[in-house]
């Protein structure tokens, strides 16, 4: 008798407040984003990035970026995303858990995110080994995000344990 | 042998402002809330209704409003919620999804939606031909919505291939 | 032919400001936390229990804590998140369902949370009868609960009918 396989879901957010220099180059759901000002981080600030590897974290019950890559662990200093989304993978994958799906919302006034909506689905999901959708709205001006003071995004995840 | 029926799950918040317009109608979670202001909009800005299609298209991996109901889209220029609604399920079964169920929170101080929760649920479940449930918080007076410049609402749901 | 099990998910938010008095205690994820600033609330204010409490509610489509412990219910006046989160254990298993998981995130600047996170996983899980993943993160000290005006969290859950 096959036994039903139960999912685990989970979720996250998370905000990076908008550089000062203007030169700081905007890194977004794993693609460089050029002429957009980046956000401020200890990495690249990759918000759609993070809030994807702590849905997953947050599905398997394995902790969160603190645990995994906070200031204990020097040899993520200035890691990117997607370098932080590739080890995120192998964490949970490593944990017992095999990955169903992940969803991302990216919240705030800009990058006009529309255009390269496909092209950050494609990437992520590859990056991931499952589907990755990655979409955006805006807080109609309220707000720090409707401010422009910076970017937030929500996540949710499904895992399977193997 | 039978497979295993794997769900996919999806995310979205949305935030829309009061109008300063106290005529303006407020519509939410397909309901008509006479006596209370209604909220800024190209259409009638059902924050609720809104957040629901965005979790649709987010569980589907099949884009967001914009995408769907965006500028390019001039035939959706003023479009209610409900419709949106009936025409994001429309999309997401088109795209080989069954709809398993959505659950939508509305988060601000007003108005007061307890009294009604039962025929919204009802109303929206009726529009989606699944399980829709929508609730209600507050931020205890903080931020935007804690100030009374708007509504948001959050939403999760799961979609399964058929 | 053995009927698939199809789950169904919820998501919820809260807010509680921090208490003004320096004496009033924080209690956060069902735990005691010494030396750090209380939230306000009529009961203990404890943000992730009544996150959690309120997606379960969701998933459940049963309402929310206004629905069963708001002002008409007296007797919860002053009850603390472990009795709250206990009994919406109870109210969602009487409506027949039962919980797959509940995954919260405690939005923030302070408390620290990493080095009791275990703790309060083990707490929870314990309490509700099922795993429940509590993980932290700050909004780079943006928004209300950047300036450390209140604590936010979010929170999902999976359900499943029995």
């Amino acid at each position: 008798m096959s036994q039903p396989i139960i999912p685990r879901v989970g979720i996250a957010t998370d905000v990076h407040a908008f550089d000062t220099d203007p030169d700081r180059p905007l890194m977004l759901a794993c693609l460089h984003w050029p002429g957009e000002i980046g956000l401020v981080g200890h990495s690249d600030a990759d918000v759609a990035a993070h809030v994807a590897c702590d849905a997953l974290f947050s599905a398997a019950g394995i902790g969160d970026l603190g645990t995994h890559f906070g200031t204990g662990r020097p040899e993520y200093d200035g890691a990117s995303g997607t370098r932080l989304l590739e080890e995120s993978v192998r964490l949970v994958t490593d944990a017992g858990y095999e990955i169903g799906n992940i969803a991302i919302q990216i919240i705030g006034q800009k990058p006009k995110f529309t255009p390269r909506a496909a092209e950050a689905c494609r990437v992520m999901s590859d990056i991931v080994g499952a589907p990755v959708a990655v979409s955006a709205t805006t807080t109609d001006h309220l707000g720090f995000t409707g401010r422009n003071e910076g970017l937030a995004a929500v996540a949710t995840a499904l895992v399977y344990p193997r």
